[in-house]
């Protein structure tokens, strides 16, 4: 996961029901500003009212899963509208993505391990 | 990513909405059977009904996050109770993961880029 002021690479979320944000990406080729970038979204988001908690992973071939979770649409909204994190989301458009997906869910339950179901 | 009879990274999934499957999991180190049964599992998690794609990715400290999207409950009840899959979820609890989270969602909306949202 990226560095980060959560020290567990796990979010500590509460009962469901919340939302998650899923963005699912693939990097181009080259850092160009992008490790820096990545890390400050990752600790900002954490800062926001209303993130639960995100979690991040990125595999060797660039191929990457952040899953940020809120605990309203409102704080979604809010988040995606942040001054640092527009300039963030166009970057990631015009220099560091191939391509990305991005989906809101409303999580509804949970489950932890290995201590049982 | 897993290497997978899918051949993007990406799930091609429909229009909202669907059910997401959000695993994040720490892996204990050594493989062990791990990365054989990991992708046996994407691939047929991808042959089963109801199943729409799947994303995954594993960074270098063994923190790692697998999304699998499907059409309905019934199609994740299928699968979580699927024989081979039982197996590999016993031998996760007891052998692969040091702590798991799974969380179950249903996808709102999405979007996709860098071509616009």
């Amino acid at each position: 996961m990226a560095e980060s002021t959560q020290v567990s690479p796990f979010a500590a979320t509460p009962e469901p029901p919340y939302f998650a944000v899923i963005f699912t990406s693939l990097r181009r080729g080259g850092d160009d500003g992008y490790g820096e970038m990545a890390r400050r979204m990752f600790d900002l988001a954490l800062e926001q009212p209303g993130c639960l908690g995100a979690e991040s992973a990125r595999d060797a071939s660039g191929f990457g899963l952040t899953v940020a979770y809120f605990a309203s649409e409102e704080a979604i909204a809010a988040w995606r509208n942040h001054a640092d994190h527009r300039i963030a989301q166009e970057l990631g458009r015009t220099r560091w993505y191939k391509h990305y997906e991005l989906r809101v869910a409303r999580v509804e339950r949970a489950y932890s391990g290995p201590e049982g179901r």
